[in-house]
């Protein structure tokens, strides 16, 4: 049982990887077999098409994503917007780490088969969302700093959109800037937001009046 | 000589069609030929190689990137801002029509063929950096309503990202929520760019004094 389970699991990461290295279509049953040294009988016994196993591996993805992309950022931020911008920096690393060669390995298959593959589609769009609810989270947490018209769906999918936008200008670019000016941009934004949201001062040195105190002006 | 013209423009927007429609690896030399009534002859004249095909398709996004995407907008609007969101409206369209199907094209050539054809990710490289310039100028000719702050070229790149990663959103969702969500984000961040670099009045309804008559008051 436990060594059916490791075989699996071996099969998953091997394919994952392959994949997001070279992409769906370029990665051939072969490779994936000889690169976690494992028979044909035991692939077909777990997944019984190649669309079997790139929905696992997006399984393997959302079920990952506390551990291995939230995880390690909420463990070192505690403010919730800062919590954003380290998520965000995670990939930049990676883009950096890889030279450019590897993007977000769940963008990548949706653009190669959000078309072919309805099943595979779904299974993207489950992991943007669950990609958004983390996002969601940390604005719920800052929502008191926040101005109250802000819709947090709305900027939880914007951070995504950049996100996902951004990792394919660096890549196509082979250039970390895209990426530094997005979100350079979606700081701009969010900064914007926040002094609006504070009601008690004025960062921008603007209208350094509080509401409060203008409103008692007026009775 | 014109022969030869109108057959290598029909190569190319046949090619053009079905890489968009598929995508580059699952489109065939021969279904092009017969999508294109071409035979393999004069194929191999003008590309020699399927690369030399995408390149040639590559080549005409950017040659009518102005005729097809920019001018169409331009023509019916004459506001700067309002330009770069008729500019994104137009994808909103395209994935409407298409019901999601297709994207943006050269977005999608830039993950599936970014790693592994370096002359064809310089010239999706040169496609976004097009589609940035238009993006500039529509900054620069609103420059006097933003924030002197405000990095054109940043900015310019921002828009690009918005549209390409709410593209994607759009597309893995089936839904146009996504697109509308990211495009009413931007847009917010815009009015609030525009709010600041307004500096004779506040649409906001806050800070109502003009900086002049406050420095006239210093005086």
């Amino acid at each position: 049982m436990a060594a059916k389970k490791a075989t699996r699991d071996r099969l998953v990461e091997t394919a994952r990887i392959l994949f997001w290295e070279q992409g769906y279509a370029d990665t051939g049953i072969t490779q994936i077999l000889q690169a976690a040294d494992a028979g044909s009988g035991s692939l077909y016994y777990f997944f019984p098409t190649k669309e079997d196993l790139i929905k696992a591996v997006l399984q393997w993805y959302q079920q990952n994503l506390d551990s291995i992309v939230v995880q390690p950022v909420f463990e070192r931020v505690r403010d919730p917007i800062e919590r954003i911008f380290g998520i965000l920096d995670g990939y930049r690393r990676q883009l950096e780490a890889t030279r450019f060669e590897r993007g977000c390995p769940v963008g990548n298959l949706a653009l190669e088969l959000g078309n072919k593959h309805p099943a595979v589609r779904r299974l993207v769009a489950d992991n943007f969302k669950a990609w958004c609810k983390v996002m969601e989270g940390c604005l719920a947490d800052a929502g008191h700093r926040l101005p109250a018209s802000v819709k947090h769906e709305q900027l939880a999918l914007f951070v995504l959109t950049t996100m996902e936008g951004a990792v394919m200008l660096a890549r196509a670019l082979r250039s970390i800037d895209p990426y530094d000016f997005a979100i350079t941009q979606l700081r701009e934004y969010f900064e914007r937001l926040l002094r609006d949201g504070t009601q008690w001062s004025r960062p921008s040195g603007r209208s350094a009046k509080p509401r409060r105190a203008r409103r008692a002006r007026r009775k």
